[in-house]
């Protein structure tokens, strides 16, 4: 391979200037510069990417800031991050997960202070999220996956709950279902003022009301242990209750598991979709699961594109291009879920007065 | 925050010297290195990454080589990945997630070739896999998560096959099961050479020796579906199986579906067993599956510790430190998997002709 020497003594100029040309740590003229860049083309020189960093003021790198718990990643929120992943490896950038914690406001000051990431995508977002001020003033682009209460002058890429929630809500509502149960993430989310928990739990009271349905939220802890204990309740407050609605993910599993250890039969006696979930995930089930499904990868992919138009991507590298750094245009968009119909819901069961036990499903 | 003319106004010494300081670009005295160093300090000046890197040779990231195709990624890979990710960070590393494929051998030269990347995990590792010749001529420092055929002279965490699937076969042979179907990756992976699935089948074949049971391996795609179709060649190969050992955490879920549709109860007619599984997964079925379990983020924490000590990290910061890039030492490290007893096993059914219908359990 080629190296800093070579490129000297075929552009006919020092090893320095060499360097110069690389670093920008000297002003280089353009005729100089332009016969080192020839000897480079020629010589296929690659150049160090942390030297061409310095020069381009761009490290080619976008962080990924994902707190991760002991419970680790969910099949919805890896499909975010791999989507991300392949996006930014697409366009030549390098994608760092960086995890974060929400609360490690400090750490993720020193973080941009490196100004080793030309932008962030930011996950698990709050409502009120504190990161979003922290990476402003450091001067760090920043895209959402997720959205604050204020949007004002921020560039999202989101789950369109309103919509999501609506749809599933008039899908079972059209199937007969009149006593919907929905299952939301756990009190401490919605205490903690998660997103998606606040978002959803509006859209269910709205999309009940307009049908002059009953609204029954129950929060679950994000476990299938989460879910059983979410149906007890759920048959404590709603005992005729024929469709369960669940946000959360990795309670769907218990709820299945306690419809069966209650005597219902799903979905004869009981419908359920789940909400934002993958088809992956929904075939694990039997019978499998209706889903509203999530656009998954699509979320990272399109929150990379985001971000590097902010940074004026795609002419990082020539010469002479100063796309801006933080461009004034803001990009906001929402991602519907698609409604897929598998196994797990069907009409109500024809109204019989005992609420336990097999029945037969609709005539 | 302090800037670089702030620091050359205190040390006395020009905006250049502390330029060359960072990137050493340029050699200078000892004394003067000094001086500016203790300005930095006293400033509380964050250098930036990209010239600490170059001034260090070390760009304090590490990638994650990470093929990534439309299924995304599964519960035990993504905990590898976020292990690895929190190891790193909590190491004041980097950890860059590349989903470049395992085919495109020049994509990874050109990534190896930009010198950003300090070291290297490399994941779904194949038995004879070219990207470890490819990364060790560019240079780069290696970690494999999984192992190739010939290990001579690297470096690797990866899964005890043999005796995870010699402890489950153990566990259900004591338990009185004769016919055990091994359900594997699908005969795609087994043809190429993919670790896991070859290491698996022959250690499944030397356990079933050892206890003079005759073996039966069935490959699955992986997917629910898969598993499904492996359960009803299964059927078709030992129709008086009683237990089935699952490495493909995908098509377990399918394989619970189809013992439901073939009339089987779990465990009271077939016991299940769920291999390198983590509990999140396992807590998802009805009854809950026994497991080997997944050492989950331990594997790529692990990892990114020996990929450290490859580097000679702790050091690499402090002034004088030569720590060596590539050290002479290798560390080869197997993980067992643990077996968790949950509701998917028990003893086989007393032997009655026929082999459908429910049918009591022991005695």
């Amino acid at each position: 391979m080629a190296n800093m020497q070579d490129v000297a003594r075929l552009a006919q100029v020092s090893v320095s200037t060499v360097s110069y040309v690389l670093t920008g740590a000297r002003p280089i003229s353009a005729a100089t510069r332009e016969k080192v860049r020839a000897a480079m083309a020629e010589l296929g020189y690659q150049p160090h990417a942390m030297a061409r960093g310095l020069a381009s003021r761009r490290s080619r790198i976008l962080g990924l800031l994902l707190p991760i718990d002991e419970r680790g990643l969910g099949a919805t929120e890896t499909a975010f991050v791999t989507g991300a992943a392949t996006a930014a490896s697409a366009a030549g950038y390098h994608l760092v997960l960086s995890p974060v914690d929400a609360g490690d406001l400090d750490g993720l000051r020193q973080l941009a202070s490196q100004r080793m990431l030309d932008g962030v995508l930011l996950m698990e977002v709050q409502l009120d999220d504190p990161r979003v001020g922290v990476l402003r003033s450091a001067g760090v682009p920043v895209v959402l996956i997720g959205r604050t209460a204020d949007t004002t002058g921020l560039s999202y890429v989101d789950i369109d709950f309103d919509r999501t929630v609506h749809d599933a809500v008039g899908y079972l509502a059209d199937l007969g279902h009149r006593r919907i149960v929905y299952v939301n993430h756990s009190a401490t989310a919605i205490a903690e003022g998660y997103g998606p928990a606040l978002r959803s739990r509006d859209a269910f009271a709205t999309a009940t009301a307009g049908r002059r349905i009953e609204p029954v939220m129950i929060p679950a802890e994000d476990s299938p242990g989460g879910g059983r204990a979410a149906l007890a309740s759920a048959f404590d407050r709603a005992p005729d209750l024929t469709a369960v609605l669940a946000m959360n993910e990795s309670a769907v599993f218990g709820i299945l598991g306690g419809l069966a250890a209650h005597g219902r039969t799903v979905p004869d006696d009981v419908s359920v979709v789940s909400m934002v979930t993958s088809p992956q995930v929904a075939e694990l089930a039997t019978p499998a699961l209706t889903t509203m499904t999530s656009p998954g990868t699509a979320v990272g992919r399109i929150a990379v594109e985001q971000l590097l138009r902010h940074l004026g991507a795609g002419s990082t590298d020539s010469a002479g291009s100063t796309g801006s750094t933080d461009s004034a245009e803001i990009h906001q968009q929402l991602l519907p879920c698609t409604l897929e119909v598998r196994g797990s819901t069907g009409p109500p069961p024809t109204l019989t007065p005992a609420p336990t036990g097999r029945r037969s499903a609709h005539p």
